[in-house]
């Protein structure tokens, strides 16, 4: 398999962490949404990253379609995912963190892209980013086991911390870290593990 | 259940159209994301719809996730997916359906929202909608069954007739009819369906 695109990205990331876990041979193309865009484009005409080249050459444009796909491949003990009672609440706790990280993204851009970024448009994205982050601290205070299903990491956590190191990366104004300590804690957990540690890049603005 | 959102959001009526295909009892809130931003806080911290509500009261904020839980609730047979053998297929179009209503909705606001718009955004946008749009009349064309996959509808089907309509309705000027005819086809047929008439709304524009 081929995994395009840079893991600052959050969604390019946590695919990276679950095909390295998954001990997935992958070749990496750390190609850039703006500098490689004709590349890109002629893998994926979204233009958007990650992209999941399979080997017999589908291409797959979603990262959560990568993920159930990656998930298919190995056997249900090994999944990603705590025991099925608390399947749908993994998979909610997942879509909040990447709903997260599609909003943060959002106001990055607004504010790169413009002179004057959209008073209506930043004061929405702030809201939503604080008003997530603090669901999310709850989530995870209320939770005090090592990871937020038990002792074993799920696409939960990952998706987590992913989208918590993108989000300090791209908008550290955006995370008030004295008022979140549950989710300092996460993140912190997962990245001293190797995987995070390989699996990763800094963030590089992009245009 | 409840669902929460407007059906002329494709992402919401994708839901609703399935939901009433799978013939579940539900209650439809049609919440908008500007006006009722306050109530729609109070259930989905990320601001967004759809929403679904489950009788249990857990809250699902991904349509995906939502498609995937209602797909669980049902028979396997009654599933709207095609044979297993042509799944990836299918979730691959479909991501590539709702790939481009996130790439028309972020060029509506973009041109919504700022008195001059981003010409990098802007170019970017109408590019990745074009080759989306390409690829996708490319893929219609080649399967001249009733639906993508043979004579029944799947939730590909549904995601690329609410994609077109959402878009048709939102950024005319990116849908170039006459050089699209087997999508403007697609589009035709679906909405013929009763389902999709009655799971409709005329297009209103926020804000």
């Amino acid at each position: 398999m081929i995994l395009i695109g840079q893991y600052d990205s959050s969604f390019v990331r946590r695919v990276g962490i679950a095909l390295r876990l998954y001990r997935f041979d992958f070749e990496h193309r750390p190609w850039s949404v703006f500098s490689d865009a004709a590349a890109l484009g002629a893998v994926n005409p979204l233009g958007g990253v990650p992209v999941l080249v399979l080997d017999d050459g589908a291409v797959l444009v979603d990262s959560k379609m990568m993920l159930d796909h990656l998930d298919s491949l190995v056997s249900p003990t090994a999944r990603l995912w705590p025991a099925p009672a608390q399947h749908l609440d993994a998979r909610r706790i997942t879509a909040l963190a990447t709903g997260l990280a599609d909003r943060f993204i959002s106001l990055f851009y607004e504010r790169r892209l413009h002179d004057v970024a959209s008073p209506i448009l930043t004061a929405r994205r702030e809201g939503q980013i604080r008003a997530t982050l603090t669901v999310l601290e709850a989530e995870r205070r209320a939770r005090p086991t090592d990871w937020l299903f038990g002792p074993d990491l799920t696409h939960a956590d990952i998706a987590l911390a992913c989208t918590l190191r993108h989000l300090r990366d791209s908008a550290p104004d955006q995370f008030d870290a004295n008022n979140l300590p549950a989710l300092v804690s996460h993140a912190s957990r997962a990245e001293a593990l190797p995987v995070f540690q390989d699996i990763s890049q800094a963030f590089i603005a992009p245009v």
